[in-house]
Protein backbone atom coordinates (compact mmCIF):
# COMPACT_ATOMS: atom_id res chain seq x y z
CA UNK A 1 0.00 0.00 0.00
CA UNK A 2 1.08 3.41 -0.84
CA UNK A 3 1.04 5.44 2.26
CA UNK A 4 1.18 8.64 0.30
CA UNK A 5 -2.71 7.36 -0.68
CA UNK A 6 -3.52 7.77 3.14
CA UNK A 7 -2.37 11.76 3.23
CA UNK A 8 -4.96 12.37 0.86
CA UNK A 9 -7.49 10.93 2.31
CA UNK A 10 -10.93 12.07 3.37
CA UNK A 11 -11.20 14.98 5.51
CA UNK A 12 -13.01 14.13 8.18
CA UNK A 13 -13.46 18.16 10.13
CA UNK A 14 -15.75 18.49 12.78
CA UNK A 15 -15.79 14.55 13.67
CA UNK A 16 -14.17 13.26 16.84
CA UNK A 17 -12.18 10.24 17.53
CA UNK A 18 -10.45 8.60 20.35
CA UNK A 19 -6.78 7.40 19.47
CA UNK A 20 -5.13 4.71 21.37
CA UNK A 21 -2.25 5.62 22.17
CA UNK A 22 0.40 3.37 23.84
CA UNK A 23 3.49 5.96 23.26
CA UNK A 24 4.92 3.71 21.00
CA UNK A 25 5.72 4.43 17.08
CA UNK A 26 2.67 3.10 15.44
CA UNK A 27 0.06 4.56 17.95
CA UNK A 28 2.25 8.18 17.72
CA UNK A 29 2.42 8.01 14.02
CA UNK A 30 -1.47 7.06 14.22
CA UNK A 31 -2.79 9.88 16.24
CA UNK A 32 -0.72 12.50 14.16
CA UNK A 33 -2.25 11.17 10.95
CA UNK A 34 -5.94 11.35 12.86
CA UNK A 35 -4.93 15.20 13.40
CA UNK A 36 -3.90 15.40 9.62
CA UNK A 37 -7.27 14.15 8.47
CA UNK A 38 -8.88 17.14 11.03
CA UNK A 39 -10.45 15.38 14.13
CA UNK A 40 -10.95 16.27 17.41
CA UNK A 41 -8.89 14.45 18.99
CA UNK A 42 -9.20 12.45 22.32
CA UNK A 43 -6.46 9.80 23.50
CA UNK A 44 -6.46 6.31 26.13
CA UNK A 45 -3.53 4.82 27.46
CA UNK A 46 -3.62 1.54 30.00
CA UNK A 47 -1.76 0.93 32.50
CA UNK A 48 -1.98 -2.36 32.53
CA UNK A 49 1.80 -3.69 34.63
CA UNK A 50 3.27 -3.81 31.67
CA UNK A 51 7.33 -3.31 32.20
CA UNK A 52 7.61 -1.09 29.58
CA UNK A 53 5.24 1.57 31.66
CA UNK A 54 7.75 4.11 30.64
CA UNK A 55 5.66 4.35 27.19
CA UNK A 56 2.78 5.75 29.44
CA UNK A 57 5.51 9.24 30.20
CA UNK A 58 5.98 9.30 26.70
CA UNK A 59 2.30 8.68 25.54
CA UNK A 60 1.52 11.82 28.04
CA UNK A 61 4.10 13.87 26.48
CA UNK A 62 3.36 13.30 23.11
CA UNK A 63 -0.95 13.89 24.04
CA UNK A 64 0.51 17.42 25.46
CA UNK A 65 2.40 18.35 22.48
CA UNK A 66 -0.02 17.72 19.45
CA UNK A 67 -2.87 19.26 22.03
CA UNK A 68 -5.54 16.56 22.53
CA UNK A 69 -8.91 17.21 24.09
CA UNK A 70 -8.72 14.34 26.74
CA UNK A 71 -6.22 12.50 27.66
CA UNK A 72 -7.11 9.10 30.18
CA UNK A 73 -4.52 6.62 31.65
CA UNK A 74 -6.95 4.18 32.17
CA UNK A 75 -5.58 1.53 35.44
CA UNK A 76 -6.59 -1.83 34.45
CA UNK A 77 -6.42 -4.43 37.17
CA UNK A 78 -3.35 -5.89 36.85
CA UNK A 79 -4.58 -9.45 37.18
CA UNK A 80 -6.08 -9.24 34.10
CA UNK A 81 -3.42 -10.36 31.84
CA UNK A 82 -1.14 -12.49 33.07
CA UNK A 83 1.10 -15.30 31.16
CA UNK A 84 2.31 -12.52 28.70
CA UNK A 85 6.64 -11.71 28.94
CA UNK A 86 4.91 -8.05 28.81
CA UNK A 87 3.82 -8.01 32.19
CA UNK A 88 4.91 -11.26 33.90
CA UNK A 89 8.09 -10.64 36.07
CA UNK A 90 8.87 -14.06 35.66
CA UNK A 91 9.19 -14.42 32.18
CA UNK A 92 11.65 -12.90 30.89
CA UNK A 93 11.46 -10.56 27.03
CA UNK A 94 13.17 -12.93 24.29
CA UNK A 95 16.17 -11.40 22.68
CA UNK A 96 17.40 -11.52 19.30
CA UNK A 97 14.63 -13.63 18.06
CA UNK A 98 13.20 -11.63 15.21
CA UNK A 99 16.41 -12.10 13.57
CA UNK A 100 16.90 -15.92 13.69
CA UNK A 101 13.49 -15.81 11.46
CA UNK A 102 14.94 -14.34 8.23
CA UNK A 103 14.20 -17.08 6.32
CA UNK A 104 12.96 -16.36 2.84
CA UNK A 105 9.81 -18.98 3.58
CA UNK A 106 8.92 -16.34 6.13
CA UNK A 107 9.39 -13.37 3.82
CA UNK A 108 6.80 -10.60 4.04
CA UNK A 109 5.36 -8.59 1.09
CA UNK A 110 7.93 -6.22 -0.46
CA UNK A 111 10.15 -3.82 1.51
CA UNK A 112 8.54 -5.87 4.61
CA UNK A 113 10.52 -7.45 7.29
CA UNK A 114 10.37 -10.91 7.37
CA UNK A 115 7.17 -12.53 9.12
CA UNK A 116 7.41 -14.38 12.18
CA UNK A 117 5.47 -17.29 11.40
CA UNK A 118 1.57 -16.70 12.60
CA UNK A 119 1.47 -20.63 14.10
CA UNK A 120 3.83 -19.24 16.24
CA UNK A 121 2.22 -16.85 18.33
CA UNK A 122 5.23 -15.15 20.65
CA UNK A 123 5.41 -14.65 24.39
CA UNK A 124 5.20 -11.31 24.54
CA UNK A 125 1.54 -11.71 23.39
CA UNK A 126 -1.15 -10.51 25.96
CA UNK A 127 -4.33 -12.30 26.48
CA UNK A 128 -6.90 -10.41 24.47
CA UNK A 129 -4.95 -6.85 25.03
CA UNK A 130 -6.09 -5.53 21.53
CA UNK A 131 -9.90 -6.83 21.83
CA UNK A 132 -10.17 -5.10 25.94
CA UNK A 133 -8.80 -1.92 24.75
CA UNK A 134 -10.85 -1.30 21.72
CA UNK A 135 -14.15 -2.27 23.97
CA UNK A 136 -12.87 0.39 26.24
CA UNK A 137 -12.75 2.79 23.59
CA UNK A 138 -16.04 1.68 22.41
CA UNK A 139 -17.96 2.45 25.41
CA UNK A 140 -15.38 5.86 26.09
CA UNK A 141 -16.75 7.25 21.91
CA UNK A 142 -20.50 5.93 22.44
CA UNK A 143 -20.50 7.81 25.84
CA UNK A 144 -19.20 10.98 24.11
CA UNK A 145 -20.81 10.69 20.78
CA UNK A 146 -17.51 10.25 18.96
CA UNK A 147 -17.59 9.29 15.82
CA UNK A 148 -14.04 6.81 15.26
CA UNK A 149 -11.59 4.82 17.28
CA UNK A 150 -8.27 5.20 15.79
CA UNK A 151 -5.79 1.86 16.17
CA UNK A 152 -2.16 1.43 15.01
CA UNK A 153 -2.59 -1.69 14.68
CA UNK A 154 0.25 -2.90 11.76
CA UNK A 155 -0.03 -6.45 9.86
CA UNK A 156 2.90 -6.37 7.73
CA UNK A 157 5.72 -6.10 10.29
CA UNK A 158 4.64 -6.78 13.61
CA UNK A 159 5.43 -9.93 16.34
CA UNK A 160 2.42 -12.22 14.76
CA UNK A 161 0.19 -10.67 17.14
CA UNK A 162 -3.72 -12.10 16.33
CA UNK A 163 -5.49 -9.20 17.43
CA UNK A 164 -3.32 -7.00 14.72
CA UNK A 165 -4.68 -8.07 11.87
CA UNK A 166 -7.39 -7.12 9.32
CA UNK A 167 -9.97 -9.75 9.74
CA UNK A 168 -9.49 -9.40 13.54
CA UNK A 169 -10.49 -5.25 12.96
CA UNK A 170 -13.54 -6.40 10.55
CA UNK A 171 -15.09 -9.21 13.36
CA UNK A 172 -14.38 -6.11 15.91
CA UNK A 173 -16.26 -4.07 13.79
CA UNK A 174 -19.09 -6.25 13.14
CA UNK A 175 -19.66 -7.01 16.70
CA UNK A 176 -19.22 -3.32 17.73
CA UNK A 177 -22.17 -2.74 14.83
CA UNK A 178 -24.03 -5.51 16.29
CA UNK A 179 -23.71 -5.02 20.12
CA UNK A 180 -24.02 -1.13 20.57
CA UNK A 181 -26.96 1.68 20.26
CA UNK A 182 -25.12 4.03 17.70
CA UNK A 183 -24.33 0.92 15.33
CA UNK A 184 -28.04 -0.33 15.44
CA UNK A 185 -29.85 2.78 15.09
CA UNK A 186 -26.82 4.94 13.96
CA UNK A 187 -24.03 4.77 11.57
CA UNK A 188 -21.88 3.19 14.31
CA UNK A 189 -18.43 4.19 15.40
CA UNK A 190 -16.13 3.50 12.79
CA UNK A 191 -12.84 1.57 13.79
CA UNK A 192 -10.24 2.89 11.57
CA UNK A 193 -6.56 0.84 11.69
CA UNK A 194 -5.09 3.34 8.65
CA UNK A 195 -1.10 1.65 9.36
CA UNK A 196 -2.54 -1.91 8.86
CA UNK A 197 -0.66 -2.75 5.74
CA UNK A 198 2.12 -0.63 5.45
CA UNK A 199 5.59 -1.46 6.50
CA UNK A 200 7.72 -0.17 9.09
CA UNK A 201 9.58 1.88 6.97
CA UNK A 202 6.55 3.16 5.35
CA UNK A 203 5.16 4.24 9.01
CA UNK A 204 8.15 5.77 9.66
CA UNK A 205 8.33 7.83 6.13
CA UNK A 206 4.61 8.52 7.23
CA UNK A 207 5.00 9.93 10.56
CA UNK A 208 8.17 12.35 9.38
CA UNK A 209 6.10 14.00 6.84
CA UNK A 210 3.51 14.66 9.67
CA UNK A 211 5.89 15.75 11.48
CA UNK A 212 6.32 13.45 14.19
CA UNK A 213 9.09 13.81 16.99
CA UNK A 214 10.30 9.66 17.18
CA UNK A 215 12.56 10.79 20.14
CA UNK A 216 9.31 11.26 22.03
CA UNK A 217 8.23 7.90 21.45
CA UNK A 218 9.09 4.04 23.16
CA UNK A 219 9.33 1.37 21.49
CA UNK A 220 10.99 -1.31 23.61
CA UNK A 221 9.83 -3.99 25.40
CA UNK A 222 12.35 -3.99 28.65
CA UNK A 223 13.76 -0.44 28.32
CA UNK A 224 16.48 0.62 30.93
CA UNK A 225 15.35 2.86 34.33
CA UNK A 226 15.69 6.36 32.22
CA UNK A 227 14.04 4.81 29.25
CA UNK A 228 16.71 3.80 26.27
CA UNK A 229 15.96 0.58 24.58
CA UNK A 230 17.34 -2.45 24.99
CA UNK A 231 18.04 -2.81 21.28
CA UNK A 232 17.67 -6.49 21.49
CA UNK A 233 13.56 -7.11 21.80
CA UNK A 234 11.22 -8.00 18.72
CA UNK A 235 10.17 -4.33 19.57
CA UNK A 236 13.58 -2.52 19.09
CA UNK A 237 14.55 -4.50 15.78
CA UNK A 238 11.73 -4.37 14.60
CA UNK A 239 12.54 -0.62 14.90
CA UNK A 240 15.56 -0.49 13.83
CA UNK A 241 14.80 -1.94 10.57
CA UNK A 242 12.46 0.12 9.72
CA UNK A 243 14.20 3.03 10.14
CA UNK A 244 17.17 1.85 8.12
CA UNK A 245 14.47 0.53 5.38
CA UNK A 246 13.54 4.03 5.26
CA UNK A 247 17.04 5.68 4.97
CA UNK A 248 16.16 7.96 8.53
CA UNK A 249 17.64 8.02 11.34
CA UNK A 250 16.48 7.08 15.01
CA UNK A 251 16.64 9.77 17.23
CA UNK A 252 16.29 7.17 20.00
CA UNK A 253 19.86 5.26 19.11
CA UNK A 254 21.16 7.91 17.31
CA UNK B 1 -36.78 -23.31 24.06
CA UNK B 2 -37.21 -26.50 27.17
CA UNK B 3 -35.54 -25.75 29.99
CA UNK B 4 -35.53 -28.76 30.87
CA UNK B 5 -33.34 -29.62 27.58
CA UNK B 6 -30.24 -27.46 29.48
CA UNK B 7 -30.49 -29.83 33.14
CA UNK B 8 -29.82 -32.70 30.60
CA UNK B 9 -26.80 -30.74 28.72
CA UNK B 10 -23.50 -32.05 28.62
CA UNK B 11 -20.78 -32.17 31.21
CA UNK B 12 -17.96 -30.46 31.72
CA UNK B 13 -16.67 -31.53 34.66
CA UNK B 14 -12.78 -30.88 35.05
CA UNK B 15 -13.18 -27.39 32.54
CA UNK B 16 -12.91 -24.11 34.11
CA UNK B 17 -15.32 -21.33 33.65
CA UNK B 18 -15.79 -17.36 34.62
CA UNK B 19 -19.15 -16.36 35.02
CA UNK B 20 -19.90 -13.14 34.73
CA UNK B 21 -22.01 -12.14 38.14
CA UNK B 22 -23.86 -8.79 38.53
CA UNK B 23 -26.14 -10.35 41.54
CA UNK B 24 -29.25 -10.38 38.96
CA UNK B 25 -31.47 -12.94 38.48
CA UNK B 26 -30.42 -13.97 35.31
CA UNK B 27 -26.47 -14.22 36.32
CA UNK B 28 -26.78 -15.99 39.60
CA UNK B 29 -29.26 -18.35 37.63
CA UNK B 30 -26.26 -18.98 34.97
CA UNK B 31 -23.93 -19.25 38.17
CA UNK B 32 -25.81 -22.37 39.19
CA UNK B 33 -26.26 -23.95 35.45
CA UNK B 34 -22.78 -23.97 35.25
CA UNK B 35 -22.21 -25.27 38.72
CA UNK B 36 -24.36 -28.33 37.55
CA UNK B 37 -22.81 -28.55 34.66
CA UNK B 38 -19.56 -29.84 37.09
CA UNK B 39 -17.60 -26.88 35.80
CA UNK B 40 -14.51 -25.07 38.07
CA UNK B 41 -16.15 -21.91 38.66
CA UNK B 42 -14.67 -18.38 38.92
CA UNK B 43 -16.55 -15.35 38.64
CA UNK B 44 -16.09 -11.44 37.65
CA UNK B 45 -18.40 -8.03 39.11
CA UNK B 46 -17.93 -4.70 38.04
CA UNK B 47 -18.23 -2.12 40.16
CA UNK B 48 -18.70 1.16 37.50
CA UNK B 49 -20.63 3.17 39.18
CA UNK B 50 -24.12 1.61 38.86
CA UNK B 51 -26.80 3.57 40.81
CA UNK B 52 -27.81 0.00 41.97
CA UNK B 53 -24.62 -1.38 43.11
CA UNK B 54 -26.35 -3.01 46.06
CA UNK B 55 -26.05 -6.11 43.02
CA UNK B 56 -22.24 -6.21 44.27
CA UNK B 57 -23.39 -7.19 47.74
CA UNK B 58 -25.69 -9.68 46.52
CA UNK B 59 -23.04 -11.02 44.22
CA UNK B 60 -20.25 -11.72 47.33
CA UNK B 61 -22.87 -13.30 48.93
CA UNK B 62 -24.22 -15.83 46.33
CA UNK B 63 -20.16 -16.32 45.04
CA UNK B 64 -19.64 -17.24 48.41
CA UNK B 65 -22.72 -19.61 49.02
CA UNK B 66 -22.27 -21.68 45.81
CA UNK B 67 -18.10 -21.53 46.84
CA UNK B 68 -16.60 -20.36 43.55
CA UNK B 69 -13.00 -20.57 43.65
CA UNK B 70 -11.74 -16.86 42.85
CA UNK B 71 -14.65 -14.26 42.95
CA UNK B 72 -12.78 -10.41 41.08
CA UNK B 73 -14.92 -7.57 42.29
CA UNK B 74 -13.30 -5.21 39.14
CA UNK B 75 -13.17 -1.40 39.28
CA UNK B 76 -14.23 0.14 36.31
CA UNK B 77 -13.25 3.99 35.87
CA UNK B 78 -16.62 5.90 35.76
CA UNK B 79 -15.98 7.55 33.57
CA UNK B 80 -16.19 5.09 30.68
CA UNK B 81 -20.23 4.51 30.88
CA UNK B 82 -22.16 8.02 30.57
CA UNK B 83 -25.05 9.33 28.96
CA UNK B 84 -26.68 6.11 30.65
CA UNK B 85 -30.02 6.16 33.45
CA UNK B 86 -27.91 3.45 35.04
CA UNK B 87 -25.39 5.46 35.75
CA UNK B 88 -25.66 9.23 35.44
CA UNK B 89 -27.54 10.68 38.38
CA UNK B 90 -28.79 13.46 36.82
CA UNK B 91 -30.97 11.17 34.38
CA UNK B 92 -34.04 8.93 36.09
CA UNK B 93 -34.80 5.83 35.50
CA UNK B 94 -37.78 5.18 33.70
CA UNK B 95 -40.77 3.69 35.36
CA UNK B 96 -43.86 2.11 34.23
CA UNK B 97 -42.51 2.33 30.88
CA UNK B 98 -43.02 -1.54 30.63
CA UNK B 99 -46.24 -2.28 30.98
CA UNK B 100 -47.26 0.51 28.50
CA UNK B 101 -45.92 -1.28 25.91
CA UNK B 102 -48.13 -4.03 26.14
CA UNK B 103 -49.45 -4.20 22.92
CA UNK B 104 -50.19 -7.24 20.74
CA UNK B 105 -47.96 -6.07 17.82
CA UNK B 106 -44.85 -6.55 20.50
CA UNK B 107 -46.15 -9.97 21.68
CA UNK B 108 -43.15 -12.29 21.89
CA UNK B 109 -42.86 -15.81 22.09
CA UNK B 110 -45.24 -18.10 23.70
CA UNK B 111 -44.93 -17.65 27.41
CA UNK B 112 -42.91 -14.39 27.15
CA UNK B 113 -43.70 -10.74 28.05
CA UNK B 114 -44.37 -8.13 25.16
CA UNK B 115 -41.44 -7.05 23.90
CA UNK B 116 -39.71 -3.30 23.70
CA UNK B 117 -39.42 -2.21 20.38
CA UNK B 118 -36.36 -2.80 18.91
CA UNK B 119 -35.57 0.57 17.47
CA UNK B 120 -35.98 1.90 20.53
CA UNK B 121 -33.90 0.76 23.14
CA UNK B 122 -34.35 1.96 26.55
CA UNK B 123 -32.37 5.19 28.24
CA UNK B 124 -31.15 2.13 31.26
CA UNK B 125 -28.88 1.28 28.19
CA UNK B 126 -25.33 1.14 28.84
CA UNK B 127 -22.75 1.98 26.37
CA UNK B 128 -20.97 -1.37 24.83
CA UNK B 129 -21.65 -2.77 28.32
CA UNK B 130 -21.67 -6.35 27.31
CA UNK B 131 -18.85 -5.75 24.91
CA UNK B 132 -16.26 -4.97 27.83
CA UNK B 133 -17.58 -7.20 30.71
CA UNK B 134 -17.00 -9.75 27.80
CA UNK B 135 -13.36 -8.74 27.02
CA UNK B 136 -12.08 -8.67 30.38
CA UNK B 137 -13.95 -11.96 30.92
CA UNK B 138 -11.89 -13.28 27.74
CA UNK B 139 -8.16 -11.66 28.81
CA UNK B 140 -9.14 -13.09 32.32
CA UNK B 141 -10.14 -16.53 30.85
CA UNK B 142 -6.93 -17.03 29.05
CA UNK B 143 -4.72 -15.78 31.33
CA UNK B 144 -5.87 -19.06 33.52
CA UNK B 145 -6.21 -21.49 31.11
CA UNK B 146 -10.11 -21.27 31.62
CA UNK B 147 -12.49 -22.46 28.76
CA UNK B 148 -15.61 -20.71 29.01
CA UNK B 149 -17.35 -17.43 29.26
CA UNK B 150 -20.44 -17.64 30.90
CA UNK B 151 -23.10 -14.90 30.33
CA UNK B 152 -27.06 -14.25 31.86
CA UNK B 153 -28.07 -12.59 28.74
CA UNK B 154 -31.56 -13.26 27.50
CA UNK B 155 -33.33 -11.85 24.39
CA UNK B 156 -36.90 -12.84 25.39
CA UNK B 157 -38.05 -10.70 28.58
CA UNK B 158 -35.55 -8.00 28.33
CA UNK B 159 -35.44 -4.60 28.15
CA UNK B 160 -34.54 -4.09 24.23
CA UNK B 161 -30.43 -3.93 24.70
CA UNK B 162 -28.30 -4.42 21.59
CA UNK B 163 -25.65 -6.06 23.59
CA UNK B 164 -28.82 -9.10 24.96
CA UNK B 165 -29.01 -10.82 21.62
CA UNK B 166 -27.97 -14.16 20.04
CA UNK B 167 -26.42 -12.26 16.60
CA UNK B 168 -24.32 -10.34 19.11
CA UNK B 169 -22.82 -13.16 21.05
CA UNK B 170 -22.40 -15.43 17.98
CA UNK B 171 -20.67 -12.10 16.30
CA UNK B 172 -18.09 -11.68 19.22
CA UNK B 173 -17.38 -15.19 19.85
CA UNK B 174 -16.17 -15.15 16.20
CA UNK B 175 -14.06 -11.89 16.89
CA UNK B 176 -12.79 -13.40 20.08
CA UNK B 177 -11.64 -16.88 18.41
CA UNK B 178 -9.64 -14.56 15.54
CA UNK B 179 -8.33 -12.03 18.38
CA UNK B 180 -6.81 -14.74 20.61
CA UNK B 181 -3.92 -17.09 21.08
CA UNK B 182 -6.61 -19.55 21.90
CA UNK B 183 -8.49 -19.13 19.19
CA UNK B 184 -5.63 -19.37 16.48
CA UNK B 185 -4.17 -22.10 18.21
CA UNK B 186 -6.59 -24.44 20.21
CA UNK B 187 -10.32 -24.61 20.67
CA UNK B 188 -10.66 -21.18 21.67
CA UNK B 189 -12.78 -19.59 24.73
CA UNK B 190 -16.60 -20.25 23.98
CA UNK B 191 -19.39 -17.72 25.14
CA UNK B 192 -21.92 -19.60 27.05
CA UNK B 193 -25.11 -17.86 26.79
CA UNK B 194 -27.31 -20.36 27.96
CA UNK B 195 -30.21 -18.56 29.12
CA UNK B 196 -30.60 -16.26 25.95
CA UNK B 197 -33.71 -17.72 24.65
CA UNK B 198 -35.81 -18.89 27.66
CA UNK B 199 -38.50 -16.57 29.18
CA UNK B 200 -38.46 -15.18 32.20
CA UNK B 201 -40.89 -17.60 33.82
CA UNK B 202 -38.66 -20.25 32.16
CA UNK B 203 -35.59 -18.82 34.12
CA UNK B 204 -37.08 -18.91 37.37
CA UNK B 205 -38.20 -22.05 36.67
CA UNK B 206 -34.97 -23.72 35.53
CA UNK B 207 -33.55 -21.56 38.84
CA UNK B 208 -35.90 -23.41 41.60
CA UNK B 209 -34.91 -26.49 40.36
CA UNK B 210 -31.19 -25.89 40.50
CA UNK B 211 -31.85 -24.82 43.98
CA UNK B 212 -31.06 -20.78 43.53
CA UNK B 213 -32.24 -18.73 46.59
CA UNK B 214 -33.65 -16.06 44.81
CA UNK B 215 -33.74 -13.71 48.19
CA UNK B 216 -29.94 -13.48 47.32
CA UNK B 217 -30.17 -11.76 44.03
CA UNK B 218 -30.61 -7.95 42.89
CA UNK B 219 -32.99 -7.03 39.96
CA UNK B 220 -33.99 -3.15 40.62
CA UNK B 221 -32.21 -0.59 38.67
CA UNK B 222 -33.09 1.73 41.76
CA UNK B 223 -33.07 0.02 44.92
CA UNK B 224 -33.61 1.50 47.89
CA UNK B 225 -31.28 1.84 50.76
CA UNK B 226 -31.95 -1.50 52.16
CA UNK B 227 -31.26 -2.67 49.09
CA UNK B 228 -35.91 -3.06 48.38
CA UNK B 229 -36.52 -3.05 45.18
CA UNK B 230 -38.92 0.01 43.55
CA UNK B 231 -40.95 -2.35 41.56
CA UNK B 232 -41.55 0.46 38.92
CA UNK B 233 -38.74 -0.01 36.71
CA UNK B 234 -38.67 -2.28 33.44
CA UNK B 235 -36.14 -4.70 35.55
CA UNK B 236 -38.33 -4.43 38.89
CA UNK B 237 -41.65 -4.85 36.11
CA UNK B 238 -40.24 -7.89 33.97
CA UNK B 239 -39.54 -10.17 37.35
CA UNK B 240 -42.38 -9.95 38.43
CA UNK B 241 -44.39 -10.68 35.64
CA UNK B 242 -41.70 -13.84 35.43
CA UNK B 243 -42.61 -14.78 38.97
CA UNK B 244 -46.06 -14.37 38.37
CA UNK B 245 -46.17 -16.63 34.56
CA UNK B 246 -43.95 -19.21 36.62
CA UNK B 247 -46.29 -19.51 39.51
CA UNK B 248 -43.49 -18.79 41.72
CA UNK B 249 -43.60 -16.41 44.54
CA UNK B 250 -40.60 -13.68 44.59
CA UNK B 251 -38.84 -13.92 47.89
CA UNK B 252 -37.90 -10.33 47.61
CA UNK B 253 -41.55 -9.03 47.33
CA UNK B 254 -43.45 -11.52 49.45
Amino acid sequence: MDPESLLSGPELSGQGCVVLLSGGLDSVTTLYYARSRGLRLHAISFDYGQKHSIELKRATNVAAQVGVEDHSIIQLDTGVFQKSALTDRGIPVPEDQYSEQSNSENQGPDGALPKIPTQTIPITYVPGRNILFLSYALSYCESRDLDHIFIGANAVDYSGYPDCRPEFIKAFQTMANLGTRSGQEGKGIRIQAPLIQLTKAQIITLGLKLGVDYSLTSSCYQPGSNGQPCGKCDSCIIRARGFAAAGAVDPLTA
